[in-house]
């Protein structure tokens, strides 16, 4: 399949892309649905285990961001749209797999059932592989992008994804974190279950947009520190808020240790603030427009921080 | 990591390369000691769970077919290895995943307990991620491979993992069996959850070799064969053979529709027979050397068959 298709219109297309915030992320919405839309050869229960956990509810902060920092030509938005699908593709396969019952065990998710309680734990488990899968694949039909750019971002999202990444986070998580004992070890942990999806998503997009090594490196700063806020806020969410504002199981954190669950809210918002203050400043020195990012932003810490105080 | 280092010695190194299918096999073996050896930044559970679940006994039938088709020269030698580990990563994680107890809940693999039942299923299934996904990162880290190659590889990779390929086997194979009810059906399951893959190995090394279409082309049907045979060998052995002759859980497809349980093993056995006929054809107009590859068929389906009459 070309993903890149030099003759779409993109004037006429049926995906809106506009710079605004929220055309944005409508038009990563609407180019999800389209990429799972019909799906030829895939069983009926799959595809539809598949849509289930992908179309969910949910902010697409991660190609929403990758767009923004790639802020692409008109030619190249169809691309960035697509490696932000890919890139939330892989985010919701982790999700389906950290919510199984050997893991986190939880009931709802993007305001659902999870998908292993819709569809059973073999489809759930099978979907996930499907997304991941088909990410690289995204990845790799990438037309429009210079081959050598597309391995350097398969090879960027292996890393992120693998056994030192994602896959080492949620095994912590799951197995190892009564072994976490200081916050240096926690906020490792965070880094690896959120901070380096962050970090591969925005540094696709800077890759994509062909920055240089010297602002490449402030957006991975910039993307680090805001993972780890992220997932701070996360875990002070699970401690205060309700399942339905959330969207997702909460409460379950209870016994696991988190820098909230050992040194306070009151110290883990500060460790947040420090970090999107952090995250601020490598931004600006990143050179990428920061208007929308920080709006972004703003919009994704006031909802955290209005269900967390 | 450059995995194609021209600087390598290859008579000095680590990993003897020959021509000799012992040789091949021998060399993969160490090659796939040697990728997941060391990893460090793995949390030690997952790292022991990954060379449990990769290293057990195995006839590392996909890479060395992908070997014996590249025919590499002593440059792209240790390319061609590596592609063969990819794909038998990519195998390792999908018998992983079949093994589960929502799946197949099988108890003993590659002469070993299977992985969940050493590690649990949380780091199980974290393990096969991780093989799925550093099997990408292998492909797109091919230094010695020009970029285009390495795209096409993996795409080709994804295409067979992805949802209308080995998880499209597993899907059927888990939750629409009962559906299945004639030969033609079975046949394109047994296409699904083995030839697929069995293609792709096959394919991946005509491209890596450079094979002009035409025969490309016959190395796909060669393949198609090949692996549609081994299945249908592999529901014969299920069937006759003890759990320690083939080294897994056997006796399991008693209620499942197969090749064996709708026609019987007499009809099973016509069929593998004339698949393998007919690689045997193809193998011929591929131009690809047939003797090595003949021999890797022979030894494989004389096990089979001793076990299964």
């Amino acid at each position: 399949m070309t993903l890149c298709d030099a003759s779409i219109d993109f004037e006429t297309a049926d995906f809106r892309i506009c710079e605004d915030l929220s055309d944005v992320r409508e038009a990563v919405e609407q180019r999800l649905e389209m990429l799972v839309g019909t799906l030829p050869g895939v069983p009926l229960n799959l595809q539809q285990a598949v849509r289930h956990a992908l179309l969910g509810k949910s902010k697409r902060v991660r190609p929403v961001l990758l767009y923004l920092i790639a802020e692409p030509s008109p030619r190249q938005r169809l691309c960035a749209l697509d490696l932000g699908c890919a890139v939330e593709m892989v985010h919701t396969a982790s999700l389906i797999l950290d919510d199984l019952p050997c893991m986190d065990d939880a009931q709802i998710r993007r305001q659902r059932p999870t998908t292993h309680i819709a569809f059973g734990q073999s489809t759930a488990i099978l979907a996930a592989i499907g997304l991941l899968t088909r990410a690289f694949g995204i990845v790799a039909e990438l037309d429009e992008v210079p081959e050598p750019t597309r391995v350097r971002l398969a090879a960027l999202l292996s890393d992120a994804v693998g056994w030192d990444g994602l896959v080492a986070g949620q095994e912590i998580d799951v197995n190892g974190r009564q072994q976490l004992k200081n916050a240096d070890q926690i906020e490792e942990l965070n880094w690896l279950k959120t901070g380096v999806l962050f970090v591969a998503a925005a540094e696709m997009g800077a890759v994509l947009g062909g920055l240089e090594d010297k602002r490449l490196d402030a957006v991975r700063r910039f993307a680090r520190h805001l993972g780890v806020a992220f997932q701070t806020a996360d875990d002070l969410l699970d401690q205060d808020a309700s399942t339905s504002e959330a969207g997702k199981d909460v409460h379950k954190d209870g016994d696991k240790a988190t820098l909230v669950s050992l040194f306070g809210a009151s110290q883990a918002r500060m460790s947040c603030q420090e970090h999107l203050s952090n995250a601020e400043s490598a931004l600006a020195e990143s050179g990428v427009t920061p208007a929308p990012i920080l709006e972004l932003m703003q919009r994704l810490f006031a909802t955290r921080k209005a269900a967390a105080q």
